[in-house]
């Protein structure tokens, strides 16, 4: 590899024009002159949004009306974006459905393996797990006093599971770190004790390749609204294996999941396959963007996306080096390109006030506590040069202390 | 009133001309031709909606990027929708957030009472509930074996309260009857054996004054996408009276309920207030959509509207009256224009078919079986003289017994 000394913006340059995915970039409505490394947060508009929610708006909602349910199957928008979505995470189409946020997914998922491993009451986790996943659990062990929720660190967690184990649930890459977990591993350490899988792709989907099938996971959920690109609070996506498809209870039983819920019946029946994991009326604005992020991947292949992202961090990690050194930055993420994600954490004490001092430069990562700071790269719209100008915006901000204004220090409510 | 031979189209357009109302109809994208009885199903499209919707596709999502959930206030749109509704229920706006679906929301709001009223097994809904309502009562006492649903007929509610009984459920208006339940009276008799009060509003929210606080109902839960025209699949409304918001549990424990969500931590603590029955990341589209669907009330008020909806109702069934003779069709729906909420249902053996017919001759109503054929008056938008044309169409489509079409006798997904 290159030392920082011969590496030039050319190259990087250079890099681009080489990239298999650069005609990407022009599907998407990016700010101008913005480098935008939080699509590990928000993910991008999609060019093509635009038009599929004007159609919706005008034609569909507007004119077809009450008809658009069955004239343009928004009846069916959870199965035809979940089947979108399932080649991307190594599922067959009827394995995933869109619905609903993650936090309600993994209700359901979690509560389900719940009721498939009864006598078991212990659901394993790691301390590094996005808290809505911790929380969720506390949540139904609160509810079910015989459960209980066990935050271990990931190295201990094979010796945490075992016969009252119901479910092992982890994050494939963790939001903090950016740490990628070795799903067959884990998977088979879980089934080795006779427990459940869940897997949550928040931040993976999308940016590497996902192997829920060839790992022989149970359960995993998702989310639309990061590297998909499905918008702001984008319904989310979950999968159950197809072989726990018709013994799997939904603890949210919903119409939208009834066998027949245009007859109106009483007594609830759950539709056969991953239907009765629905609940209530699905989002159609919000599937509909969905779908217009997800088909962006139609014309590429996962192994393709995340060779791009790995580049992409190797170099950023290297532009960083001399910056870490003299600044006194540590490396959050896994210095392992194979084990980091799609996306490279530093910490630093005044962490958020150099966000802050980023985003008035026009360079948006995010921060996250204690000192995180966080540089997603999607590589449907990240260009290398775009790697490349970041980090000379940070060091300009360290340089001349740009991130001591006053204005940086005030916290604001998210990101 | 007027008999049925005194009625004539012009006095229907006199009506329409002396409406105090008239003036929203040209704030909807109203398809051009179509006679639309179906508002109580899904809203018509605001004309509002479509910029707002690009606004936010353009600038907020497109431009400004994460940084949204601050300039725009993305991470307030629960709050600031449920407080937009809160005036049409009856609510104070720190009583009311936008959030999830209706069934997702009936299950927070389910399972929180089954905890404010520990000791009582006993659920108790009607007969007449909307299917989701029982469904996710029945999940929910399928992993609680201790409780129970018990499901009656309207007139037996009385008796079917006791001791054990933790919450009575209702319908303010039932789907297919259309009929409007005593608000202060159920809620009393709830109350008077201890029992907590859940309201569902999906058929009274925007279509009739409702009273929570004046009836001092406990729980409640509504529709976004009939009366108050959010969209497909638009967020659905939950009410928490404020006596109860510091006591209840949320059962679905997600981060956006949490006291300090980007604090990250790793214990859940649920925020002050309504903001703890929030669960995962908000649709922001979804919630936009819904924001201009219920500004539109800003400049009318529920008496106005209930006034145009009675008026509309009693005209309707007045000019319907020697059809159903003629032609054996039953009212389904109240007779009596203070118990009929803002639809009409009537019943026919060929009740799907005729629903068929009529939409051929552009008039959208919906069928619900077994035989109900249901007429929605949307009173923002539908007028005098779409009611007139609506009985004349059906008129023709008994006369000539188009109904018998082979075409209309095909059952689709939906409607």
């Amino acid at each position: 590899m290159s030392t920082p000394n011969s590496l030039t913006r050319g190259y990087f340059e250079s890099l681009d024009r080489a990239d298999p995915l650069r005609d990407l970039r022009a599907e998407f409505d990016l700010p101008e002159g913005r480098i935008y490394l939080d699509g590990n947060s928000l993910g991008a508009r999609p060019r093509a949004t635009r038009e599929r929610l004007l159609r919706l708006l005008d034609q569909e909602w507007g004119q077809d009306l009450i008809q658009s349910w069955n004239t343009h199957n928004w009846v069916g928008l959870p199965e035809t974006v979940g089947a979108a979505i399932a080649p991307l995470i190594g599922a067959e189409a009827d394995e995933v459905i869109a619905a609903d946020s993650t936090t309600v997914n993994l209700y359901k998922l979690i509560s389900a393996a719940q009721a498939l491993r009864p006598g078991r009451h212990q659901i394993v986790a790691e301390a590094g797990d996005f808290p809505t996943n911790l929380y969720v659990a506390q949540g139904i062990c609160a509810a079910n006093p015989a459960s209980r929720l066990h935050i271990v660190d990931p190295d201990q967690i094979a010796t945490a599971l075992g016969p009252d184990t119901a479910l092992l649930m982890l994050c494939h890459a963790t939001y903090l770190k950016g740490e990628v977990h070795d799903m067959a591993r884990f998977t088979a350490l879980a089934h080795d004790c006779g427990a459940l899988m869940l897997w949550d792709l928040c931040h993976s989907a999308g940016a590497m390749p996902v192997e829920l099938n060839r790992c022989a996971a149970d359960l995993a959920v998702g989310c639309g609204y990061k590297y998909l690109n499905g918008g702001p609070g984008a319904p989310a996506f979950l999968y159950v294996a197809r072989r726990h498809q018709e013994s799997i209870p939904p603890a949210i039983c919903g119409w939208m999941g009834h066998g027949a819920p245009f007859d109106f019946s009483q007594e609830y029946r759950p539709a056969p396959g991953l239907r009765r994991m629905l609940s209530g009326t699905p989002s159609v604005l919000g599937l509909a963007a969905l779908h217009e992020g997800v088909r962006l991947f139609a014309g590429t292949d996962m192994q393709t996306v995340r060779a791009k992202s790995r580049r992409m961090g190797e170099l950023f990690l290297e532009l960083l080096q001399p910056l870490m050194r003299q600044y006194g930055f540590d490396l959050i993420s896994p210095a392992d390109p194979e084990r980091r994600s799609s996306q490279l954490t530093v910490s630093h004490p005044h962490g958020y006030a150099i966000v802050q001092a980023l985003i008035a430069r026009s360079v948006v990562g995010d921060f996250r506590p204690p000192g995180g700071i966080r540089f997603g790269l999607a590589p449907l719209y990240d260009s290398y040069a775009d790697v490349w100008d970041a980090v000379q915006h940070l060091r300009a901000v360290m340089a001349d202390e740009e991130w001591r204004d006053p204005g940086f220090q005030i916290r604001k409510a998210v990101t």
